[in-house]
């Protein structure tokens, strides 16, 4: 299988990344990194590593940033960069991507635990979330050729001790269980699935 | 009690108004009509529509638009509307607000049936309406003053006729039961809910 994984470089994708490469065709796609660099809030950058790449059967990605502010501080402008980056960067691989992608491929996008539950300082992330897995849900339904739709919605996870003080109560998820899930996703039949890794 | 209608002139605004303005101190803002005219993807505009109105009890948005276009044929510009009038613009409304609310006072936002099941055509708007009810569940755990924050979430109504064929099997809501479910969170003391009216 060939499958570009967005976010390569990135705390979860460097380990999604070493699972699918023992048995398939892995390209490589960071922000500055990786076999080819692309801006997720650009759709010509987008169109451009689609056009490079190729036909593909399944893209993954585990890129997307967003503000961390607590509400009071929280303004329009830090907000808006959520929705544009995690949300609509991941929606465009998709949106652009579904005139690239091979009949039956994959397309495997992350959410978090933010879309679920409230943490201090969380709300554009929350609503990033939540708009990622609406989305899913939604636009699964619409696809054709067999094409499949996911997101993969992981807690806290045990590569990045710096968030753990973010999510009181949680217990870090072990990369392993993360992995699955996105395995879960591109080698299994689901699809408009909302997969939490809680 | 002193209430903020932000889309009262909307087919489901000028219901909600007139069920608030029997017993409550309406304020009546629009795009175009209306005592106050906003535009909510305009923060400057936001700010404005406060100073005017000075101290307040409760906003209600039932605001916000978005596209809807068959998947094959949504842009990454196309969805972008949706996620700055919708969803950003109501979050706005919360965000810059919670710095002029009266104590005890609250806000109810407008989200809809696209966050939870997959209409043709939807995707942009079960997005933005998946993203304003997980920011809605987040933002009021970080309120203060005991200001609450809920949004209504409505199936197709019957004051909408020409949706009616984009929602099949859908039995269209009576516009009571929506306006009950803003008197619900008005009146009520519920904070965080996603009130679904199906």
């Amino acid at each position: 299988m060939k499958i570009i994984i967005v976010g390569a470089t990135g705390t979860l994708g460097k380990r999604v990344t070493e699972a699918f490469a023992k048995e398939h065709e892995v390209v490589r796609v960071g922000n500055t990194q990786g076999d080819i660099q692309i801006d997720i809030t650009n759709e010509t950058s987008i169109k451009a590593m689609f056009e490079q790449v190729g036909a593909f059967d399944a893209l993954i990605s585990t890129s997307g940033k967003g503000p961390f502010l607590p509400l009071n501080e929280m303004t329009g402008e830090a907000f808006k960069t959520g929705l544009l980056d995690k949300l609509l960067g991941q929606v465009n691989l998709v949106l652009i991507g579904q005139h690239y992608i091979n009949k039956g491929g994959s397309f495997t996008l992350t959410s978090g635990i933010l879309a679920d539950y409230p943490f201090a300082a969380g709300s554009a992330l929350s609503a990033a979330n939540g708009g990622l897995n609406a989305f899913v849900m939604a636009a699964a339904a619409e696809l054709t050729n067999n094409v499949r739709l996911n997101v993969v919605s992981p807690n806290v996870v045990e590569d990045s001790p710096a968030y753990f003080d973010s999510f009181p109560g949680e217990t870090p998820v072990a990369m392993d269980r993360v992995v699955s899930a996105f395995k879960k996703s591109v080698l299994g039949i689901a699809t408009g699935q909302v997969i939490r890794v809680y």
